[in-house]
């Protein structure tokens, strides 16, 4: 079973000091009346945890207050270390030895997929950076236009060196890491890359999800740090119903008051349409404009308000407060399960107290999916608009193209009339 | 090391009868003088797979000739076929039969990555469909709208449903099913639903690449049965310099061939913008316009044309006839390692000769992918047109903001004129 000596998972939630071999669930079963907060034990580990939570939090904080540039630069980071800690857990030294450059193969996936994901991404940024510059802009438009077949090729150029450097008696190693570095790549870049849309969507649509999976989990570790008692699920032991429910309501509550904070700067709220880092100014979407309602009649006379002003925003928030605290945490059960089955305590030891970043990103990459899904679904068809469409026109028709369009669209308006009289 | 009794690989080039133990590169190596043609015992297996391979290519023509949803349907057969030989591959019974419903599992992803990818390609299809009949209409496009997060639902369902189900002991085996699922649903899904999308884009966009892929499987087959001598890669020992070679150059010439003829009929030409069968119109691309070239004086006098018409698919048409004979070929390369390193000899045995569906896909996968990229940044940009745009207009916004567009339009003109003053 896992071995546990700092005594907390890199999960969030609590375990027991227990014997390596003592099979967990049985543990928490036979000891669930025992409150952890008696445990005199857990408070070095805590404050080595809390610690390392305050640094990262604190650099979070700045990074944000830089700006959508930076964020990107520390997603980056992060699926650097993630993909790299990742690629390390079915590596074999050994077999890697007669394989000079095996490694090498799988950075150079990394890097086409890379580029294949961030250029599709942030296309539209780059164009609207490069725009003054006509030679740049030309450039930029044709790489834009021929990046699928540039990324192709680099994938093909892969695949062939893959298949040239196969050898014998290897194949299964080979053939194994080959799937695992593309099971890792897909995994990795289909989570983390959403995040990156979602930044430049508004870095509210990035820090509010973010922010809701650190609260659920610091809260779930709080709550079941002083009430738990019932195990809430076998995969892992030390999460309690009480961890699970505080956490929830926490999270809710949490999420709706920050929507409406984070909601008042436009820092947050816009969105960034090219690759720079200066101020932004922009007309807020309608879901960031408060709307008033009048508290009923029967409310105490001492009660200060008459009415109270909510962001519609705010609903959307408890949205994805729901997701965070229901669905999210399933992403933690599933790494834990995989850590189980691949006997691994934590996927690296990159943050003190918390094992690996792979640890702590769980969660957060389940969760971002659902940000970007539900921002795509839920909010942008509000703000599908005539600014879009005209864009499209004047990026990618020439000007008699433009001209064609608007005297069809003429057309069809005097047809359209003749057909409702 | 691989058993093969029919003396006749999966991979459509051939092998020497031999013993099962015996090292193949070593094998060739050793026969390399040794013609196929002269082996009698060959003709028996060859009989068998050219029966299959008739049988295949007449149910192919003939589901061309019914058209786009026919082939479309194919397409999904295949894929169905080609993921329960996958699934199965790594499945063990006996870790089955304590899982029950867990083999559920796998088709429900599998339900739900059809649901994503075919509802994303075939959307605009759809929608054309349905445009006569309002309520249908309303209803498609709400489908359409939250199809990303009705199929993320699903998804989530599948992945809540495989956490809450794994067992204890079963743990390894269940998450290598489940990366295992993924990484099939990933690679059968992304490299053949880009069929598809070719195939609504005009059939031609489909049948030209795969039939391409059978010319030079066929024509490696037969370069190498009688002039195979020179093994060409280790991994597949069967395969010869020869039988490549001549491959090529056959591939080359029918491409540019087939490429004249195909583009004849407009039933292979036109795209297809709805979900129906019926007959197809449209004013062909001027990429299926025969342009006239001259030929020099010096051509003999008593040749009969004195210009040749050339369509400018043509030209495209040698680039895929060049991928498909010197890139594709690897995808088999690869089929053929992967056999290999999990000691298996064919995906199935669904063809007689043949193997399983998979066997005779792995180029044409390959393939898939490349004539979509091909066709996306090589042929698409040339008709990005006013249409498209205007489409767009039409379905997407509102009277008053269509009109707003217009107005803004003219205004942009009107400025560009000041600006050139």
């Amino acid at each position: 079973m896992l071995k546990d000596n700092s005594g907390i998972t890199s999960s969030g939630r609590i375990r027991h000091r227990r014997k390596s071999n003592e099979i967990p669930s049985e543990a928490s079963k036979a000891n669930g009346n025992h409150l952890l907060v008696n445990d005199q034990n857990k408070y070095r580990s805590m404050l080595i945890r809390a610690h390392s939570s305050v640094w990262m939090i604190g650099g979070f904080a700045l990074v944000i207050y830089m700006g959508h540039m930076y964020i990107w630069a520390m997603v980056v980071v992060i699926q650097i270390f993630m993909v790299k800690e990742l690629f390390n857990l079915l590596r074999k030294a050994h077999e890697d030895r007669r394989l000079p450059g095996f490694r090498l193969l799988n950075w150079h996936f990394f890097f086409t997929a890379m580029l294949f994901v961030y250029g599709r991404i942030l296309r539209q940024q780059l164009v609207n950076t490069v725009t003054s510059d006509k030679v740049l802009y030309k450039l930029v438009s044709g790489l834009i236009k021929y990046q699928m077949v540039i990324c192709y090729f680099l994938y093909i150029a892969g695949f062939i060196w893959f298949i040239l450097t196969l050898k014998k008696k290897m194949y299964k190693y080979q053939f194994g890491q080959y799937a695992w570095t593309h099971m890792i790549l897909f995994v990795v870049f289909t989570q983390t890359s959403f995040t990156v849309a979602n930044i430049f969507e508004g870095i509210f649509w990035f820090l509010l999800p973010a922010s809701l999976i650190v609260i659920n989990d610091i809260a779930a570790y709080i709550f079941g740090f002083f009430f738990g008692r019932t195990p809430l699920i076998k995969l892992s032991p030390k999460k309690t119903w009480e961890g699970f429910i505080g956490a929830s309501v926490t999270t809710m509550v949490s999420a709706f008051v920050l929507a409406n904070i984070m909601g008042r700067f436009q820092w947050l709220t816009c969105p960034r349409k090219d690759l720079s880092t200066g101020w932004l100014h922009c007309d807020p979407s309608s879901i960031f404009k408060p709307e008033y309602y009048s508290l009923p009649g029967w409310f105490p006379e001492w009660f200060p308000w008459k009415e109270v002003s909510i962001m519609p925003v705010q609903w959307h928030a408890l949205c994805l407060g729901l997701f965070a605290s229901i669905i999210a945490p399933f992403g933690g059960f599933f790494a834990s399960g995989f850590k189980r089955a691949f006997k691994v305590k934590d996927f690296g030891d990159s943050i003190p107290g918390h094992g690996g970043i792979t640890d702590r990103m769980d969660c957060q990459m389940v969760m971002a999916v659902f940000a970007y899904i539900y921002h795509q679904s839920f909010i942008v068809p509000q703000n599908y608009s005539v600014e879009m469409i005209l864009d499209q026109i004047l990026r990618n028709l020439s000007f008699e193209e433009q001209r064609a369009l608007y005297i069809k669209l003429g057309q069809i308006f005097i047809e359209r009339q003749f057909g409702e009289l």
